[in-house]
């Protein structure tokens, strides 16, 4: 049973307990195994507000990252225009992103709690199907469920060398250079033959 | 002055009380700030000893790794033969070592310490010179320093995507299905051209 008795007022505060509760239970659990229940019970309000407030789990997945920017505004940029050079697109989105001084302290904070071994199912049950794996769907590419986890290799690997650890030539190259350096690998991965 | 005090007795208590100490000094300063004098400080023995245990800084280092293989051993297979296809025989030491159940979770540990924001200076000044550069000098690519940071940023992906966070279809796909995904990227980054 929910224990009412914790329920704080006030909507601001029920949604930032929640939210907390979702971020702790898909930690602990993974996205698959964290459901409305252990959420609501861990933030001590009705399953029912959790619905109430952020809908689907995938919602309340998004939500719960507290990303800077909402990834499903992102898609549109990638996706018009010719497949054949989404990477560009995508590369050129993603790197106004996370270059912004204002937005990348936060994007550093979920990529690490991503990153981190102890949550691994954040990044497997979570950020690729809700996330990453859209952006696939969206573009219309063949198996985007195994083509977008190479993008993600790859992704993940100039994230963790630019902007987590720093490190050079990467964290001082130009965008543009990035973007040629990066955008014929990313291409491939969409589009290209793969074995 | 170095205490002498606490001086341990026996080459292999003073031989892991110096490997203990660099580790901890590596990660705290980094690489290039870890002074033989702070290690052997942190450790309480002489400098000279720790010279003369373990030679050289690099050596030091690639020491505290404790790698359970000696990357400058594999640098071989990967050199010898065509650089057309070093990013094929390179892959193929690289996922020998990393599949094989005995060595993965020593290589694992070095894996999350390397990539712990906390210690981002022991992959740009220790892990990148030291151990990943050689390989671009043995295989006499032009601008090593320039390209193998590329490598390393796909090759990082790939370890936290295959075998730290364990994602599909990653995680299980057949060695030789990686290598023939990954080996253009890599090849590119080798020998391509690049912006």
């Amino acid at each position: 049973m929910v224990r009412r008795s914790g329920r704080r007022p006030g909507n601001q505060d029920t949604k930032q307990s929640i939210l907390e509760s979702a971020r702790k239970v898909f930690a602990e659990r993974g996205f698959d195994k964290a459901s409305n229940r252990a959420i609501a019970g861990e933030a001590q309000v009705d399953p029912a507000l959790v619905h109430h407030y952020f809908g689907t789990k995938d919602e309340l997945f998004l939500a719960a990252l507290e990303l800077p920017v909402d990834p499903r505004k992102l898609i549109g940029p990638a996706v018009a225009g010719p497949v054949e050079q989404a990477a560009e697109r995508f590369l050129d989105v993603f790197l106004t992103v996370w270059d912004d001084p204002d937005i990348r302290p936060s994007l550093l904070a979920v990529a690490r709690g991503i990153m981190d071994p102890a949550a691994n199912r954040l990044l497997s049950e979570g950020v690729l199907p809700v996330v990453i794996e859209p952006i696939g769907v969206a573009l219309g590419i063949d198996r985007p469920a195994e083509r977008m986890p190479l993008v993600a290799s790859q992704v993940i690997g100039l994230i963790l060398m630019r902007y987590v650890l720093v490190v050079e030539p990467l964290a001082s190259m130009p965008r543009d250079r990035v973007i040629a350096t990066y955008a014929p690998t990313i291409q491939r991965y969409l589009t290209g033959d793969l074995p």
